[in-house]
């Protein structure tokens, strides 16, 4: 037993934060909020390094010493990536493997650990659901809650996830510049834009967002959720050459095919690798397969452009929207702990698309942990290739106001890394 | 012979204006710079759709209605690629084919052309310098001008090129981004950025502006200029990985052998294709080359990261050094024009680093077309793995400065397309 070291609703000592999965432009907005909101209580802010598992070997990081004002707060939250560090490490079922929560539980309760926030997605929820599980098996009064943050937009639970907003704004100003890029010669082409998303297509329905002249920049959409009749696509393809001389399709990494492979696992899709496990272990090449298929099956100049890592990262393109939420969602997992919250996942629920409006709730983490949310198929157009407006009504408030940054320079400033 | 429609000093009618070579993100505010110039002067501003070619097609576009006020040329000037289109057209030389200059001179006859200026890079100049002796050769009054225009920045006669600060501001704004995204995770790891640039190696060059907790991002730079030894290239990769966990490898897509091979046309480079002359139509596979060859030989993470496309048209992240420079210029080719200039092009000469300044002059365009500038070798650290701050003092004042454009609804506003 570990006993109750503060009140069901009282002060915490130490507030211990960690960040999981994979780097976004806003996951640093909800550390700084968290560190902000521990302060404005009184209490202390501890960071995991490098996740649960840097904590398992130890390493944490005083980030009352690290961040001591609030200017490296303001740094902090338009600083990209994980500013603490990650990790993809999953914890394994207690029934199998006591002794890592016992020697997790143990570490809390030597560190005066009161509230465990983790920033993360699905895994990192299923990380805060069995911390929790064992916490009330054994009576202890640690908190546990769990901070949404996803470029795929893929948690249910929340209206959507911090990290989305950023990405999608991203993406959308990218295919708008690449549409103007793509229309200077006096030819016939295609513009194949590749972007993130294995298994739910939000991010690349962000290239909806993007227009051309008051029309959609992105003439044709492809996501892993409307499976891909490649003749279907080359046939549209053809009927929009004949109109226009520069068409843009923009296609998430995980566009897959009905019979559920992915495009980018073709075998003449080059630049395919698999892991250990048989896995893909970068999901890459989509965008130069289809940039062949139309050089080979239609005749006319295609082009791949791969938006890659810089989507998940671009913090001079932040949301403000997506960096305000991050924030004040790091500080409400804090309240909801002091509250006497655990097992919980601070998330948004929209009030209005416009005016848009979120309020911020507390949802049972094991709900979240471990599933997926799809784009909705009634929001995908019925030939499987585009958006329709209650998609554009739900994301385009989600990219709007360009962030505060500091520019020195020429260039925007953040964060040092921790050593 | 065409007469001389206005003295040498005088009142242009018609100031014909074309672009040409590859998009960048000023481009059009050189074309701004052209039309403000040409109506302060009472000049009627044409356009040339798709460059010379376009014209020779009799295609032509009244600027005077197109951008009827300050709004439109304020939202040309932040609207990347050639928004009159652009061509890679060559003219003959005169003494195989007068044919073509003589409908070309006709035709500046019957629309009453007084001035043309091309905005371009080495290639454009060809054409003033083309048409400018055709012109001198046949007593014609026509004044033509050249304004400089390449993301490669390798133009001889200028101290350098519009379009390159803001190209070079997106690379290390995007270095830094990814040198946070590429630190998350405990492990060893290196990330190949690949950027922009056959045959200079000034914008690979540019990855050495980026920093990342007060010292450099980029740990190695890889440059056309200095031949890649693979052997030292992994030697100092492992003293580097021996040092850190996460290393930025940035490599010029013009990154060669000794032997003068590139990179990207290793036999075991996958997306390399050659076009019907037997060039590489496409220039790429050199981070993914040189990801693998990290994976095999060092056995560690190799990630590679392609800026593409996005680097030449990026608006949202623009140099307002660069926008202001190239308007600047735009407005000094009328006003040279005006003055009886011809066979010149606009340059920029440096008058100090620190302060920056550059004042605008002209150079004789023969002495520029066809010839390119590489990176000064004594600008090359001596291992050819990086840059010296020579190369810092020259580049760093090029990308100062944010862009005032227009965001609405979360996206930056750009000029529709010419229909």
């Amino acid at each position: 037993m570990y006993g109750t070291p503060c009140d069901t609703h009282g002060t915490l000592r130490n507030v211990l934060v960690g960040q999981s999965g994979g780097p976004t432009a806003a996951i640093n907005a909800s550390l700084a909020g968290v560190v902000s909101a521990a302060r404005r209580q009184g209490a202390h802010a501890v960071g995991m390094r490098y996740g649960i598992e840097g904590f398992l070997a130890g390493r944490t990081v005083d980030l009352d010493a690290a961040l001591p004002t609030s200017v490296e707060l303001e740094l902090l939250r338009h600083t990209p990536a994980s500013w603490l560090g990650s990790c993809r490490y999953k914890l394994p079922d207690a029934s199998e493997d006591a002794g890592t929560y016992e020697r997790l539980f143990s570490a809390f309760e030597r560190q005066q650990v009161d509230a465990v926030l983790y920033i993360g997605g699905n895994d990192s929820m299923d990380t805060i659901a069995k911390l929790g599980a064992w916490g009330s098996r054994v009576g202890s009064g640690v908190r546990f809650v769990g901070i949404p943050k996803t470029i795929d937009n893929d948690l249910v639970g929340t209206d959507h996830t911090p990290g989305y907003g950023s990405a999608a704004k991203y993406v959308a100003t990218s295919i708008g510049e690449l549409s103007c890029d793509s229309d200077v010669y006096d030819l016939k082409g295609v513009t194949v834009v590749e972007i993130m998303g294995r298994d739910a297509g939000w991010l690349a329905a962000a290239a909806a967002l993007a227009t051309q002249g008051g029309v959609p920049a992105a003439d044709v959409i492809l996501l892993p959720e409307a499976p891909l009749e490649v003749d279907a696509l080359l046939g549209r393809l053809e009927g929009l050459l004949a109109e226009k001389s520069s068409v843009i399709l923009a296609a998430s990494e995980g566009a897959r095919t009905p019979d559920g492979r992915l495009v980018a696992e073709r075998t003449n899709a080059p630049g395919t690798r698999r892991d250990a496990f048989g896995h893909l272990a970068a999901l890459s090449g989509t965008s130069r397969y289809l940039a062949q298929l139309v050089r080979e099956r239609l005749g006319v100049k295609a082009r791949a452009v791969e938006i890659s890592t810089l989507q998940r990262c671009a913090s001079h393109c932040a949301s403000a929207t997506d960096l305000d939420e991050a924030f004040a969602l790091g500080a409400a997992g804090v309240e909801a702990a002091e509250r006497g919250g655990s097992e919980r996942m601070c998330a948004l629920r929209r009030s209005g698309d416009a005016p848009y409006g979120c309020s911020i709730e507390t949802v049972d983490v094991h709900a979240v942990a471990n599933r997926t949310k799809p784009v909705p198929t009634s929001w995908i157009t019925a030939d499987g290739m585009g958006l329709t407006v209650d998609f554009e009504r739900y994301a385009r408030p989600l990219i709007a106001g360009e962030p505060s940054l500091a520019w020195e320079d020429g260039l925007p400033q953040r964060l040092a890394p921790l050593g």
